[in-house]
């Protein structure tokens, strides 16, 4: 039986669990309201992706992958993709991260200088440096094998002003009541917007999961991890793009759910519109996993200011990560759910995911 | 005996070891020569306590610290005051955080609310705030109880500028051949320039490791840990710091050994002007330990332009936590060492430690 004044597993899994637990044991706390904010575009108590200070988009993630090498990446391209994803999804350029790698004694020298390689190709590949770091060795058991926390700073991406300009004027067509932020924020989405994913979801928890505890289902099948920078500014130079979020933890179930709750909209998607892989849709079938709520590395959705969706959709098609790109719904009214058409026309509603079916994914 | 092909607890201490395994197997590996650097003043490769990209200082620390509560702290406290204080010391007001916790599945609901508020209180008390953050939790025995890695963000001091001129000013009246640089980097020490220590060495890790081990050596002992803020700005307003260097991991000889291998200046120091304890002096004899590889966290040690000195020691001493400042060395001659003049006359190489006496202090 759970023991209700000991943190459980669940609450750091990303879903509705981990929301009340940061909003009854940490954010309220540490947040210093004694402290003047700038009434920056972007700020804190979004709970965005990133934040924005002074103009600079500024994030953090802990990776704590197992194992550290997987099929498609490891734990050094995961600490640079993750969380440059987080500068690109709120309209930033990424321009620099700060490792902290926490090693557990024993670790092999040359596992650590792999990782250390992948973090220089993907911090290459993702265009920022690597400024900055900490490096700590604890005792054996006191981490397993690694932990990265990576923190990225970015800025205004120069594309956001042009973006911005064609959403204003779209919405203002479409009669949507509220004026579009500047940044992408997550609280932006409004009544008629058009939802852009950008390829298949799962794959990254799928194929990590059955590579760990050796399901095999299907070889072929790796980790969809990848920077978004290209796909993002795809979008932003079409012009339209309201908001835009990567889908990791809790998979497209999360992201969707964490836009209607901030935003107060409901959002519509058809099931037969969402691409799953399926080497990712029988392994869920199999395990009883939703798709839906399964972690990825590298997609994201996109809501677009109506009226830009295909050039939008296609601009997104002629990248490298958003061949299979698919327009998979729109914003509706006032509400707080999220409702999923499913094959046979039906409908339900898709709830947060609660916890989290395969830990130790990012 | 050590396998060599696995990292050592030893190489994660801070000292000579962590210097040569991150020479081998990190740093030349993550850093990406094909993107370009800014002509920064604060490059990545100084491996300064904060880099500054775009004028943005930036800097992060991992805090593994055990038991997560001590005399003088917590872990939140010390996450927080040890990342506002890298940011201190190269000249930067620091203006924002990003917390990445690791919990422990199991973790006292109240132990995290206790740590969450500490965050709080200190992150208020050092004027920034807490920006963004992300939370994982992880199966028990995956890491200790919890780890926070915590990032920072700061801007340019003002009083940067007529710190500068101030030290320019005396340097070319002492004849010393660099220009000085904006930002206090550890590389700018020079012949003749003088050595401020802010207070006793030792206590942090003394009282941290006495409280744990229930060595019960002065029950009066707690950890220095504070923000540098106040010394740091006391300093910058008299005008001719040249460089600052916060004392934690590995302590005051760690310290002066990076401005030394960094400047390729001898540093001279004499024993009996660095204040010390007493309950950490004789607590260091029966254990064994030099009390200046002993790790701190709100002690700094200033390098500032001959002539500034004693206007610069007394602005310190009315500050509340440099009440204990002192003279305590000079920068000397082209040289590999800093050298030690002990309390008989004698003089020792005061080596770099080579591993940690006292892990998970920070």
């Amino acid at each position: 039986m759970d023991d209700e004044r000991k943190i459980s597993l669940g609450e750091g899994a990303g879903g509705e669990l981990m929301q009340r637990m940061l909003k009854e044991l940490v954010i309220p706390l540490v947040r210093n309201a004694d402290i003047e904010y700038d009434p920056a575009a972007l700020p804190p108590g979004l709970l965005d992706d990133s934040a924005a200070v002074d103009d600079v988009a500024f994030t953090i993630d802990g990776h704590t992958v197992w194992p550290l090498e997987f099929p498609g990446g490891d734990i050094g391209s995961l600490s640079v993709y993750g969380t440059v994803n987080d500068l690109w999804v709120v309209g930033a350029i990424p321009r620099a991260l700060a490792l902290s790698m926490i090693i557990e004694e024993g670790l092999d020298r040359s596992l650590l200088r792999r990782i250390s390689s992948s973090i220089g190709s993907a911090s290459s590949s993702a265009g920022v440096v690597i400024a900055t770091g900490d490096t700590k060795v604890v005792e054996r058991g006191g981490v397993k094998g690694m932990i990265i926390s990576t923190a990225g700073i970015g800025l205004k991406h120069p594309l956001l002003d042009g973006n911005h300009r064609r959403a204003s004027f779209l919405r203002s067509g479409s009669g949507a009541e509220a004026p579009v932020s500047h940044w992408l924020r997550d609280d932006g989405v409004r009544k008629g917007d058009v939802i852009i994913l950008s390829g298949s979801v799962g794959d990254h928890g799928i194929s990590l999961l059955s590579f760990r505890e050796g399901y095999g289902f299907d070889t072929e099948l790796v980790s969809d991890l990848a920077p978004l920078g290209e796909v993002i500014e795809a979008a932003l130079r079409v012009g339209g793009v309201i908001a835009a979020k990567d889908l990791t933890r809790g998979g497209l179930a999360n992201g969707l759910n964490e836009w209607c709750g901030k935003s107060g909209y409901s959002i519509h998607v058809s099931g037969p519109d969402i691409p799953v892989k399926p080497a990712v849709a029988s392994a869920c079938d199999m395990l009883g996993l939703d798709p839906y709520e399964i972690g990825n590395e590298g997609k994201v959705i996109l809501a677009v200011a109506p009226g830009s969706e295909e050039e939008i959709l296609e601009a997104v098609k002629r990248t490298s990560t958003g061949k299979d790109a698919a327009i998979i719904g729109h914003v509706g009214a006032r509400g707080r759910n999220v409702i999923l058409e499913t094959e046979v026309g039906g409908k339900r509603i898709m709830d947060p995911p609660y916890g989290d079916p395969v830990p130790r994914i990012c």
